[in-house]
């Protein structure tokens, strides 16, 4: 990558993260901005809307990649909308795009981006968020963290690229 | 769905397989076949390649829908190869084509089909694969078998559409 | 590609065809079905389904790659649906998959199956359907048939890959 | 859309544009930038890189929709790349993104993104590009621009969204 770019981010979760989650969002997005990031995200609601919303009261640019055929549809927090039309395979752009992804909460889709991250050897540090074993076995890829400065730190300074 | 059209399942797991999962493999692939379904898969090697040889070996349809741009990379036992050039999104039309998936052993490509398929609400039956838990309460959506029948009955009783 | 393999043709063409049109595009997929090849399309009505209607009527085998995420989408002469979720990208897939298209009328989104054709290089045949030029200069890739059974002679005679 | 985001417009185009063609194209890309436009494109060389480099030298901001898997194939003007691992199914969402397409020479790709374009209603403004006509009859849907200036004019004046 050019050393001139900026970090990219990705922030990943669910449409309906408990009150506690979508603080953990807001503040995990203000920490990127003010770290100079760009934050990536699905460009809809609940962790996505909250983390854009914290990279925005920062002045950090936020990319929403969308999965219909609108930038409408996104978060009034997105600046950048990317509108794709292409329903769940934007996932993988989403994760792909970044150097990092912070996964707070989630359902299927999440875990969705998380394999496809780790499948291209990118870091996902994980907040409160899914875990795997395969055939008993504990798969420890998911790098933990325990709140939203440990996990920007872990993000930035473990990023791919 | 067309009352006609024949079931489709979809089996998928990892191209590095032990033996033992690639015998198991080609038993769904041959169990598939005897009672009718047809076979999709993401149409490479090790486990796709595996069920592809136990289908085609009962006389079954093979479809492989592969990541890349030419049909020369499927593997010799598939029928029908699509070719979409969409790289791992390709993952996504395998399991959306199927009424239900048989994941066995695989990586995190297989991973994101599971995810995938959770996502789409198509069942997923699972031998010797991965496990999930979120925020450690275990998630139990995987239907798990013990063995190659097992699994093509619980695939063909619980299909979506 | 394995020898053992039929070919597979695409049939492209809009939903809203004259009835010469539809009947052009059923003879093409009758005369598919003949030939022994495997008909591809987009799944949905109009030439798709004047295609599939053709080709099953003398026990072909139909494919239909949807841009949706259910296969009660497919036209009722699909036997195979491959369900995409991806919308307009599976256009793509479409052509990808076929050793040549036949494309008969048709509006943006067939011009959009031509042009990514071309750029594969895979052999386009044009029955009543657009044509292109470059800085007034006319681009004469598309090669003309003007019936149908010209249009699969030629398309059968002039496969990729 | 928010009343707040700036205008996205694409600009899409060969790897290999003749001399005046990536004159045009980073004339175009300085006139967005001057304009406060966001610049889209498939970040590539040629006419993409043309216009990235035009956009940069005013400040403006570029983004570069990517085929592959690495942001390091971006020319060195995108600031912010989206990495797809798509193919050619990127060039979709190039011109979903925005809300007009300036077309500038171009070959089968850029004859895909109009396509796709137009099928989405989004306009699209043609410097030296390609025409078409269907059944003989020419269709117009491509505005046409003399030079950079007319063409910004145009694709600031008819956004779509």
């Amino acid at each position: 990558m050019s050393e001139q770019r900026k970090k990219i981010i990705a922030v990943i979760g669910g449409e309906q993260p408990s009150p506690e989650e979508a603080k953990l969002a807001e503040e995990v997005g203000r920490e990127l901005a003010k770290r100079g990031a760009i934050l990536v995200c699905g460009g809809l609601g609940g962790v996505m809307e909250a983390a854009c919303r914290g990279a925005s009261s920062e002045g950090g640019v936020t990319i929403g990649i969308l999965p219909g055929n609108s930038p409408e549809a996104a978060n009034p927090f997105v600046q950048i909308p990317i509108v794709t039309g292409m329903g769940y395979a934007r996932n993988i752009s989403v994760v792909k795009s970044a150097q990092a992804v912070i996964a707070i909460d989630g359902s299927y889709g999440t875990l969705s981006e998380i394999a496809h991250a780790l499948q291209s050897g990118i870091p996902v540090i994980g907040l409160n968020t899914w875990s795997m074993s395969k055939n008993n076995q504990p798969d420890n890829s998911i790098i933990q963290a325990q709140n939203s400065t440990e996990a920007v730190n872990k993000a930035l300074n473990s990023t791919a690229h």
